[in-house]
């Protein structure tokens, strides 16, 4: 364990741990966005920030913002954002670290008596996880000015509307356009990794290069559904038996891909159902769904065009048919600023950190920032690469390691930037 | 079109449409066991046996008997079954043709005025398909003394048990015992291929040597879940990927088996499914349902036996294991009586009807009359195979074909038994 850095390790574990205590009791870790233990949880990290000597406001888009004021009126704001909601029966690490991060990065200004030139906020974005309205990243969405109107009018199973939540997080719908941001000198997120790259090289700090579009592709192969019992395997046309060389063609090309040299890719098939169904029933038909991601938008187009015809011979000689092949979503990747990657980077040398550069396959709240201000993030470390789920870890020296990268990053960004 | 058939074509193929009709309107065709609409079916079933000179009765399985005496009163019957129950939306021939195809017979001897040594009975088996309370061939069951007391008890969603069920049908649980038969000298099943290798090869009729044993196997594949934008393709323990695996090699090995000589063998996965399906995650788990079926028993178990070494083999490499292989349900072959398949050939030759050998892949009524006298079927053939389904379908001169050779069996068999 460092004992040289400029952050109050116990502090920031006991914070984490006192936000995660605000938890559904009988689904531990859950507090999601929109509850009233998400509000509870929001008291806390708002007292956090008093005690940091912020000034706390919600924005109109319910965005939970601390600041600090800089000497320069003129000059922009230095940003740390992340969430404070979770997933259903998730961690205690996912968007509370880089919340909770930020304000001990405060602290540690307010301790010292720092005097900066630019304002710092810590911001806590509303509803980074999918929401009970089916929309992620709603906070730092409307940041940058992209939560439309669509979007406001969703109901969740209730019937309350997104906008109607918003207000109720107390935001103000009819002031929405004043959450635009334009008045962001720098952006910076810290975040668990949520994978097990870090873990397995055994580094201290991701650097964050890029997020990673993401294409959604849902495939059909079609057969014929006849009776298991009666019907030959020379007779056959099994849906099951094709989707099979599909999943099993879309993994061999995916690895290949993967060790092409052109940064992250992966793909997924993560859903996936046969019809009907039963067991003495040939399969007729298999939908699956193919969730693929890359650092480099060319080498992500690439992959897709390639596959039809890879899978179309992969059916070959099993009497099945590719029915269907669609791109249901899209979204490009999201790149960081290359200045404050070098100044994320010299930061972790300076610190004594081993930093490694890396893309994030998941999606962040800087992706939406990266279009307003430059922006760029670090991972920490996850235990086993696991997330989403009780079992989520990151070491109290990992979290605060990270959070002294913030630190520094800030200090040398109060100099370099306008 | 033949012309010289002992049956009135016509005449059968009119009772087939007019049952048929007999259904729930919004589901063409549909009539299950135990509802109204199989009641209003059996009404129909019951008067053209009357018409047909046999003396119709309700025994106390449920099970709805036409019988015509015959000279010789220490004679056992010769007894002609099938089923007037339907699957959810199936057809208008799949037991139908068998009740009906017998009531045809009965005419025919009628109208002729041939007298018998043997009596004859046409057996409407009570809810061949897999009635509402989850089993299959209650009728049939309770004639071979095998209907459990556990079975008689089960429930159906709205509360009904099964032992009040058949007494609304007509039956009387108080004498099940003497729904179970020792008089009877042969048993005889017309029923539709429900595959297509009839079709295939142009045959008018199958002698069918065994209904195949069943085996069931579930089989789970575990991985690990993880996020499916972090985790590299090299550290992934993707399930799915070990699902496919595992679907190719059953498929591989079915079709090698099913070549291998050793009569009818099938191996179908027909159910699927994968854990957590969502579009984000590694699948962590796949569950399979493998359903396998042999006309040899010792085949069947060398399936069974050989299989797991041969998936572990599929597995190796893809970072997933074989968690569970598990035989969930296994039912011993049902082989026909070598005299009675002899009887039914030549009366297809007479007949100028060409008939092949082959086993039934699926499950039949035979099955159980097997337990307790000599007992053999006929398929007709099914047009592309299908069958449980809208589309199935037989032509007119088929059904009155298989007819014909029921008939010319019959009378053949009243010379020869005992």
């Amino acid at each position: 364990m460092r004992t040289n850095l400029p952050i109050d390790e116990t502090g920031l574990w006991d914070d984490l741990m006192a936000l995660a205590a605000r938890t559904e009791p009988d689904r531990p870790w859950t507090r999601r966005a929109f509850s009233p233990m998400f509000l509870e949880g929001r008291a806390f990290v708002a007292a956090r920030m008093r005690e940091a000597g912020l000034a706390v406001r919600i924005d109109p888009a319910g965005n939970l913002i601390g600041r600090r004021e800089g000497r320069r009126a003129d000059a922009r704001a230095i940003v740390i954002g992340s969430h404070s909601d979770t997933v259903p029966d998730g961690g205690r690490f996912d968007g509370t670290a880089g919340v909770m991060a930020g304000i001990a990065v405060a602290r540690s200004l307010a301790r010292d008596g720092r005097e900066l030139d630019h304002a710092v906020e810590i911001i806590d974005c509303l509803a980074e996880e999918v929401s009970i309205f089916g929309l992620s990243c709603i906070g730092s969405r409307a940041v940058a000015g992209a939560l439309s109107a669509e979007q406001l009018n969703r109901q969740e199973p209730t019937g309350e509307r997104l906008a109607a939540a918003i207000e109720r997080m107390g935001g103000s719908i009819d002031h929405l356009g004043e959450a635009r941001r334009t008045d962001i000198a720098a952006y910076l997120e810290l975040h668990i990794e949520q994978g097990p790259v870090l873990a397995d090289q055994r580094r201290d700090i991701g650097i964050v290069t890029a997020i990673a579009g993401i294409t959604r592709i849902e495939i059909t192969v079609e057969g014929r559904a006849d009776h298991a019992g009666t019907t030959p395997m020379t007779l056959r046309q099994d849906a099951l038996a094709g989707g099979a060389a599909v999943v099993t063609a879309i993994a061999k090309d995916a690895r290949r891909r993967a060790a092409a040299g052109h940064g992250h890719f992966v793909a997924t098939v993560g859903e996936f159902r046969i019809e009907p169904n039963a067991a003495n029933v040939v399969p007729g038909r298999v939908t699956m769904l193919v969730d693929a991601r890359a650092e480099e938008r060319g080498f992500l187009e690439g992959f897709v065009t390639e596959l039809p015809p890879l899978l179309q011979r992969a059916l070959g000689g099993t009497g099945t048919r590719l029915a269907d092949f669609r791109v249901i979503s899209d979204a490009l990747p999201a790149l960081s600023d290359p200045m404050l990657l070098d100044v994320l980077e010299g930061a972790s040398d300076t610190l004594g950190l081993d930093a490694m550069r890396m893309a994030s396959g998941a999606g962040h709240d800087m992706a939406w920032f990266s279009r307003i201000a430059p922006a760029a993030m670090i991972f920490i470390p996850s235990k086993d690469g696991r997330s989403h789920t009780p079992e989520e870890w990151s070491e109290p020296g990992e979290i605060a390691a990270g959070a002294a990268v913030l630190h520094e990053a800030l200090l040398r960004l109060d100099t370099m930037l306008a």
